[in-house]
């Protein structure tokens, strides 16, 4: 278990200042959006961007699932057929994770909504399958965003028995401390998870109450009011050893330069975890 | 495409009166509850229930899928380990088809009720394979069964749309003339079926109109107004051979002797499918 | 369990007179070729040849995979493609049985011979499996066939193994009784089969022991030294109530007529039927 | 691309020195026997284990299936059913990849031999899906072990067509340079595989002609006459990016201490990479 940068701290679009900064913080794993991975490819070429990786000793923790789920079926298809393509690319980088979350409301009809995501979920995961990556799913928990007509998947229970209907054996969760805490979970509830349940983890903080606390009003781990000890050590008892990614959503901006953001929260984390790790 | 005898249209819960009674009518396939075969089994035994069926050149059409999709999880799964040899005894006597219904509306939150019941309907349709079986689902139309809290699956593009989350190969659909009529649905939806999607057939008749028909007020085929020729043309266009058989809820007692309501619906039936065939 | 005509005890290659024979001397089952049913087609109509079984209330037994497993493999994959039509038409005509056979000596290396058929057969019975049909392999006895370079699969032990690779839940045994004999099998490896692993069977005789009994010089069922009373009752105390297939291959002219043989064949077979219901 | 420590190079069977020696001479990717580490998790724990390698920066590149393929049936079914806990472990140190080898000649029968190893290969490919694992298979080139009654896999043709037995999307190739020469394979046949078929890489080299190299008389990589660099660019160019793996096999001693066999294999493979690299 490690620290993560997610560029949601960072002011920057720039490839190449973002993989310095993590790596002048400590960082060993980078979550990096797709597209500035493949603006880059354009600029240069994708032997450039793996170089910028690994001369960095830096991996790629994950990326979100490059397929549109809720197009129309002729553009779902054509996103799934470019698949394969896109996560050789992004295994090159070290990425043995995809990711996307899953709406808390939705205004369709939930069961035709349920069933057709399940069937493009599984399909997408048996595309992912002969790469050895796994599909992680973010559960979103932050109550004002059950402002839809009809609930669909707010916590970690109700993405378990979701899970059953996708029905494929390289399909997880994405454990987000902010969804964890606003969907008003307990460590109990982590520790019932097998460790390759758990695909990838963010790690954040809320200055709010639970039912209060707004998706796009997240702190810098450590800043807020989440017991992310207690959230760490149970992810990190029920086995889970992978990368905790800082994605600290926000409309605001954040207090303090891009250095300082990502060096306080990779020291804040590695010490939470070394903290864990010598509990246990 | 044959004429399927059904108990409904027969007020006896006698096995080898039921069978005698569809030998002189003229039908080759019957319908019968797993528990009639099964009490008869341990009155006598599996050879002499086979023998009954063989002696008559009957086949049975259909079995209802012997587990408890709704138990807790403990009691399914023990339902689930039984199957194969519950699917054994029915394949002995002629049946491909297995069948269960759903609710059109329920009291549980949707998405969980869906989640769960499609892993459990691919574990059993994949119990189901070794033996040559399909599992055919049916959707319900009357709309007072439209009462409980959410709906779940009220017609063929539901249904369709639901069998992507179970995801397997061997399931398909149930088609019910009541249902379909009163779900207000037309040839052209049956028309996009392909053959082998269209797992079973169950055909009566409403004197309601769609929106006010009860599930248990149906009459025998051609006693109502559903354009029950146009029904099975669709579905003999679309490539389906197999039975059609004369399910009849009701609750008052229905006209005329065992009988005369067997020997009817036979004729009937006999009669519309010669004309479909005719015109194709 | 009841007898099943097969076309290499008829000489004609005339459908109609074929099924008037069979319903003549009391068969519900019959196997022909799918060439002959696809000239029927063309001839007349796809209505027209379901129409002449319904009438006569005969269904297909089975029918032989329409793919040359053998081909290369832009060939196969062109097979592949037309197989869901191929079956649909089969399924239309009462059958859920396809079957092939698996040479028992090969010139080709073993291991990647083994491993394209498995594969190939496993795709083939992905394609089998919304249509409920199953699919019956048949392991070849007489040794004189055992004269290519490699052996193959030549008993019921070496098909089992080869199953695992095939690795497909609705692939089992066709099983012959000339097969048997010539591979020197004993009842009790019958009795280890469970019911939905026995997708079709083969009864015929064989006058020569079984190291010399000629693929080609086969005797109508109760005319040579096959145990073939010990055979049926092992197949239905290990659960099959399938058909049972007249298949009598020979080079020289079979001694009688169509209507004898045919008359004969199915008196004999339901005799020894009669016999094994009754013991057991 | 980047040069991975093998323990093969290494006289030693100290863990924590093994992982030392790697550190101090650049490796970032080990290979580690399962069995050192159980060892060392009994003698300390499993943390502590994590620790040695996260504290050191160091990932574990593969692991070796750790069930026996050729047991009977009872005890793999054992080894099966201990391998999810297995692979937890192994992937708590960075791994997703699995390997082992495939014999080039064996003893048995080719036919039942290779299903029932595609079958046991499948359950295992099966039980890796869910921590993300792809499997490797290795296939062996030296014509010395070509000595059993039988050929098996002596190639990377017939690995792949072997592959279709298997049957499982998460296997593919381990491929090692000297089964690559012994097998008298060009860089085409590497240049035909995609990214995600290759699974790991070893890297090593031969003193003698390819048919009479001997398997343990194997040579570290750029003292002997295999192409390496060729084999490396094709690699590449294939899409490979993972651990090239310095498994040098051999019975007398490797000349030079510890420390400068290590250090020299990953300077030449350092070199060879760049180079590479270069071209491409």
């Amino acid at each position: 278990m490690k620290p993560c940068l997610h560029p949601s701290i960072v002011d920057t679009n720039e490839l190449e200042a973002y993989l310095d900064l993590a790596v002048q913080c400590g960082y060993e794993w980078v979550d990096v959006p797709l597209h500035w991975l493949h603006q880059e490819v354009e600029r240069t070429s994708s032997s450039r961007v793996e170089a910028m990786f690994q001369s960095r000793r830096l991996r790629l923790a994950s990326f979100g699932l490059p397929v549109d789920l809720y197009a129309d079926e002729a553009d779902y298809v054509r996103d799934l057929a470019l698949l394969p393509e896109r996560v050789a690319f992004a295994v090159g980088l070290g990425a043995v994770r995809c990711t996307t979350f899953l709406w808390p409301s939705i205004d369709e009809r939930p069961v035709p909504y349920a069933s057709r995501l399940a069937r493009r979920l599984r399909q997408c995961a048996v595309a992912l399958m002969p790469h050895g990556v796994r599909l992680g799913l973010e559960y979103v928990g932050p109550h004002h965003l059950r402002n839809r007509a009809y609930p669909f998947v707010q916590n970690l229970a109700e993405l378990a028995i979701f899970l059953e209907a996708v029905g494929a054996p390289n399909v997880g969760f994405l454990i987000d401390s902010f969804h964890w805490y606003t969907a008003e979970e307990s460590t109990d509830d982590l520790a019932l998870l097998k460790p390759e349940q758990i695909v990838h983890v963010h790690v954040n903080d809320a200055l709010e109450e639970p039912s209060l606390a707004h998706d796009q009003r997240r702190c810098l781990p450590g800043d807020g009011r989440i017991p992310l000890a207690s959230f760490l050590r149970a992810l990190y008892e029920a086995g889970y050893r992978g990368p905790v990614s800082t994605e600290v959503l926000h409309q605001e901006p954040l207090a303090g330069s891009n250095a300082e953001r990502a060096q306080t929260a990779f020291e804040r984390l590695t010490q939470m975890i070394a903290n864990v790790k010598g509990d246990c």
